[in-house]
This record gives structure tokens, sequence and C-alpha cells, in this order.
């Protein structure tokens, strides 16, 4: 997969990356990382990329011609999608990190300080993408954060395949707590049961309590698990504990 | 505001900090940063951080041991809070940012690839924070992303005080469009009215077109909005464009 980042701070991108999974599917040939600096497709003669806002009102704006030049130089794979990084977008989530995985090329504008001209979303036709509810000065750590949630659903990156299947979010539901070495530290002891050797205990005190954190922190997922099809193991456990 | 961030790639989040806003805000003495590494805290003799869950399973699992000393390194102000990334955390939003912004010191603990031992929350009484329902490989990102939304609420931090008022988010809407020179590009126009001069028009548009895209991409913050206290000049857009 390949993703292309519209930045305008493009080494610190690519620096950023140059650490753990995300390094690591570079140098697999996992992934592909480019970073294109819209400066350096502005036709101002100051390399300037903003200008002011029609209508008043206070900062600046990314203008058109840096951004959309910038993006026609990137070469379009087949199976490609553009996004902008936007607080107006769709929220990120693990469903979009799994269709997003399956894509050869990610493209992905990231702007900085300012907001956008509005025809920039509009001829790029690119999906506005959020990370969440807050606001940030630049796209380029939200692009990170997506890079690295699709980096590792792509096959082959984790070494252990399996082990995207025990992540949160993966069926819905939050985890359920872990436990390492000492038994006991400061006071505070791990639950007997995991400690027990019966794997059929084990298994349903772990699925117990993805359903009790999950309840718990949130309520809005439990319901949502809850009208999903629910295996006969599942339901005995939630009937038997009477969380429903 | 003093930040610490328990990393075991502190190099890493240190030089992601080094551009922007985070930089100037460092170099103008509003925040410091600093990274701890709790490998460097390891009895182990060799520096090991982790452990293989009790109760079996995949993976591993970061230790109280080098996390707790970790923590109990990081010199403690006055005013401050700790947090762990967690996928099973609250979702960060601009409202806990705007709190957080009032803090003396952050102290986040970020895992990486691995799951924490569950005391390590209950021993340093961290409230979990998530940026979204999707996996990482660790906190490092999603701290950063944290670490920018505060620092720009700072009071001092941007430049122009005013900024910030006109966010997405910044009272619970998302932001309208914003158009800058050329008039036309690529055949698509500036709208007329934001090219009039008539700034109560200009006025009642953008308004009118935060309603617009807040309804249209994001029903749920605008029935909020809906039953927070609304302006008479709010409420007649509303009613003149039939949105209420």
């Amino acid at each position: 997969m390949r993703f292309d980042i519209l930045t305008l701070f493009p080494e610190t991108v690519i620096d950023s990356c140059n650490f753990s999974i995300l390094k690591r599917a570079v140098s697999e040939n996992f992934i592909e990382i480019h970073a294109i600096n819209p400066r350096d497709f502005s036709a101002d003669k100051h390399r300037k990329v903003d200008d002011t806002p029609y209508g008043g009102g206070a900062g600046m704006l990314l203008a058109c011609q840096p951004y959309c030049d910038a993006l026609n130089s990137v070469p379009k794979l087949e199976n490609s999608k553009t996004i902008i990084m936007s607080p107006k977008g769709k929220i990120f989530n693990q469903l979009m990190a799994k269709n997003f995985a399956k894509l050869d090329q990610l493209i992905i504008i990231s702007g900085h300080y300012e907001g956008f001209d509005e025809r920039i979303i509009e001829i790029s036709k690119a999906e506005e993408i959020s990370i969440g509810d807050f606001v940030m000065t630049g796209g380029e750590f939200p692009a990170l954060c997506i890079m690295d949630s699709i980096t590792r659903l792509i096959k082959g990156v984790l070494g252990d395949d399996d082990s995207c299947e025990y992540d949160s979010h993966y069926d819905g539901l939050l985890e359920h707590p872990h436990y390492t070495k000492p038994r006991e530290y400061m006071g505070c002891n791990v639950p007997d049961v995991l400690l027990s050797g019966n794997h059929e205990e084990i298994k349903k005190w772990r699925r117990l309590n993805q359903f009790i954190v999950t309840k718990q922190k949130r309520p809005d997922l439990f319901d949502k698990f809850l009208k999903s099809d629910l295996s006969e193991f599942d339901l005995k456990i939630l009937k038997d504990n009477n969380l429903i």
C-alpha cells in the first residue's frame, strides 16, 4: 500500500514514521510513504500557499492552486482514495481502517494552522475525515494516527496474524483487563481465575469482563453489541450475569 | 504547562514535537515537554518491560514495575493530572482539551504494541483516555494529538487570541466553508455574498452555512446545539430557513 501525504511539513511527517510498525512496514515493503509539499507547487514567486478569506475574518486560508497542483503530481494507482483531514469530516473508526487497509493507495491532504479553500475539497473529491471532536493545529498527527491504524491491519505487517483479533473494537467490545508477573504488586493481586489453569473458566472470565468493561465505560458500544448476532456462548454469560 | 510522557520511544516523541506550534510553545516557554522511558527504570538485567499474560493468550503485556517506577520519578506539580492512552478510555474531545489546558502538568502514559497490566491503571489512578474507536500500535501519536490540541488553547500560544473562536467545535458547530483568491478556480466560483462587502449578509450566510454543514454531516452535534440556549440571531436564521 502506498500513502501520499500533502503537507507543509514533509520532513517531520517522514521522520515521525521512522519508528516501530511504520518503519518496519516500510523496510519490509508492505507500505511506501511519500510526502509532498504543496509549497513546492506554488505559482507565487514567494512560494506562498495561503491568502486572506473572502468576506473578511481572522486568519488565512490554504489556496486552491498549490494544493490542486500538488495533488495532480501524485501518480494514481488503480485502487486509490483521497481523504482530507478536517474537523468537519466523518469520524474515523476501526471499520474505516479495515476498509482503507484494502486500498492500493491512500492520498491524505493535511492542512496546517488554517482552513482550506472549500474548492480544494470540491475539486479533489476528497472525503473529509476527522479523528474526533477536537481541534488541532494541523492534519499531520491525525494523518499519522490513521496511517498507523491502517498499516497494522495489512496482512503480514504484525508478526503474529492473530494479534488484531484480541484488540479493543475488534468485535465492537472493549478489551478485558490483562495481568502479567508478578502475582502481587504493591498490594494488588492478579485475579485467581487467571492462575487456575482452567482454560474454560479463563475464557468465560475474560468474555464476562469484556461485557462488564464495555457496559460501564461505553454503554453506546454495549447496546450496539447486544443488537448484533450473539453466539450461544455469549448469550449464556450475559444471562447468567444479569447483563441482559 | 508541563507535559511528561512515559514512552518506549522518547526520542521519536520529542523529535515529532519539534515543528510548528509545539516547537514555538516550547521555545517561548509556554510548555515544557519531558519524555521518560520506562525501560530506564526496569529492574530486569536485560531492561525488559514486558512479560507474558496470566491466563495465556497471544502477545505480551507491559509490566507494573518499570511503569510505576518511571511514574514515581516524575516531579509532581500542584495542579497535575495523569492520563493513560487506552482504547478503553473516555473519548477525548474539545471540552477535555479546554479543561486540560488549565492544568500545570499533564502526565501521559503511552503504551506500545501491547496492553498494560491492569494494575498500572489502578496504582497510578490515571484516567483512561482514547482518541477514538480505532486501534493503534501505540499511544505516541494519540498523545501528540492531545498535546497539540491542548497547547493551542493555552493563552498566548496562538499569535491571534481570537483564532480559536472560529474553530470547528468551538460552540458545538462545524465551520462554514471558507474561500480565498482567486474568485474562480477551475470553474468553481466563490459565493457572491462573500464578495458583496455587506458584512451583515456575510455574517448571516456564514452562520446559516454552519447550521447546514453541521445538520448534514453531524446531526448528533446539530441536535445538541438546538438544545442549548439559542441567541435571537441564531433563532431567526434557523426559522427563516426551516431548519427548526
